[in-house]
């Protein structure tokens, strides 16, 4: 159960093919990979304790999946806990008027984390070059003559590439889960949605409609995933038809990285360390204290 | 220790006379407090899932108080446990140029939670009648000639209390915490920050320069709260001396507020009820699937 085996960084190229959406994690290991879950949110809790007073590096975790995938289920589960001030989440959905007035990177822009933060991205830009090359969005965008190329969505991993390396070079950590599961576990959870009327809110008509497009997602997907998976940069397929097993992987994935920045309390310059004693002293000669 | 004796609607004075900043509780009720705010905290997560499907109201909580009053804490020890997707922490630091080429409550208008989200202001636009207030920023402000006027803190009272009378009508609840300590328990803990080489970072000079003008703050704090204390923009006035107390109440106060909102998970249209037959028996149908 390493997760090394999930992490893909442009080496060796990913393939649905070969992709086990079940994982490769026998029955008998789920209580104990429940468990050490529950130690990893722990550690995770200290290390962005100190992530946030070290304000050093901001980390962003973008989470992609098909429907019902298990990106809000594993953001509530995984995240919670945390101390809310040091996390962001954006929900990117259907672009706006005004946001498709802009390049297809505008709106993620806005909000990246600031040092210091977790940034948490429910969707991305990555749409762009999913839901986007499935549908040829793109043909219904306006671009200038000059800007017009017969492979836009090659372009634009291109432009994620360059985007994600500007990123990282001037102090973000990436993460980058794709929750993957299998047509069948997504019939299963619609069915589901559909049984249980507690959940009827969570289904739309439209998940239907994209789902038959499931063939032209996977290629979509995996071509995003190849051209955009870098060591700095990395991509997590986490098998997602067990949620206690994505959540397990996605835990263990995000604690590596937090033990990989090791953010520690920062240090209080010497110069002002000598100082602390005279603010001592002034507050220890203050007069009582009326009230 | 009931939270609506620290409730004020703008019916009763608030007054920093009579207020005790220990609280009214002895001291043996500590481990039932601390107890019983953990069952709020889990009732608040359960809440919160509803108000977040519901998407009918927004919730914004602000937090002020003095140096070392306990805000962060706080935030930390009673919205952990949130889900963060529907949680959005701002801190209100010193205005930015950009901020300040603007109108005071514009900051805070672009953070502003959208329905489903519950936003905490960690300091908020109140700074701009405390500091504000004390320190007299506002002279140093760039006005036109038509809007200079000899009272620009009634003035921004009264515009906050219009903003907030719209907020209300307008789908948000507001809560608003004043974290209230002694002069003595700031002196305590900016002592231990001074002491405790590992809290070093949290302190600087500034605390103790704000610190010399404790009794403008005070009144500051206390014409604050009387002028802009509403009942749909109530201010909790919280005994903040103990802050297993003061998280306690935080706790109910929020609780109050949920369970008066009562949000509920959407309810699916009949119209649409209909429909969901019709998709799962295209679900069923489908042809069974390779992968």
């Amino acid at each position: 159960m390493n997760i090394d085996n999930y992490r893909f960084t442009g080496k060796e190229k990913f393939s649905f093919e070969d992709f086990n959406t079940k994982g490769k994690c026998k029955i008998p290991d789920k209580e104990r990979l429940i468990q050490k879950e529950k130690g990893h949110i722990l550690k995770m809790m200290d290390f962005q304790d100190r992530f946030y007073a070290d304000g050093n590096e901001s980390l962003l975790i973008i989470f992609q999946a098909m429907d019902a995938g298990g990106k809000d289920g594993a953001i509530k589960h995984v995240m919670s806990g945390m101390n809310p001030q040091g996390i962001d989440v954006t929900n990117f959905k259907q672009p706006s008027t005004e946001e498709l007035a802009h390049d297809f990177l505008w709106r993620a822009v806005k909000v990246l984390p600031r040092k210091g933060k977790i940034g948490i991205f429910n969707r991305s830009y990555y749409e762009d070059v999913l839901v986007g090359k499935v549908h040829e969005l793109y043909k219904s965008q306006n671009f200038p003559e000059r800007c017009k190329t017969k492979d836009v969505i090659k372009q634009r991993y291109e432009q994620i590439v360059n985007f994600e390396k500007y990123l990282w070079e001037n102090g973000m950590r990436l993460v980058k889960f794709f929750l993957c599961i299998s047509k069948e576990e997504q019939k299963k959870r619609f069915l589901s949605r559909i049984d249980d009327s507690a959940k009827n809110w969570k289904f739309s008509e439209s998940d239907l409609k994209e789902r038959g497009y499931w063939d032209e997602y996977m290629k979509a997907y995996q071509d995003a995933i190849n051209f955009t998976a870098k060591e700095h940069a990395a991509w997590y397929v986490i098998p997602s038809d067990k949620k206690w097993l994505a959540r397990f992987l996605i835990s263990e994935a995000i604690l590596k990285i937090f033990e990989d920045i090791n953010p520690q309390y920062p240090e209080f310059p010497n110069e002002k360390k000598d100082k602390l004693f005279v603010y001592k002293e002034c507050l220890l000669a203050e007069k009582i204290n009326k009230k």
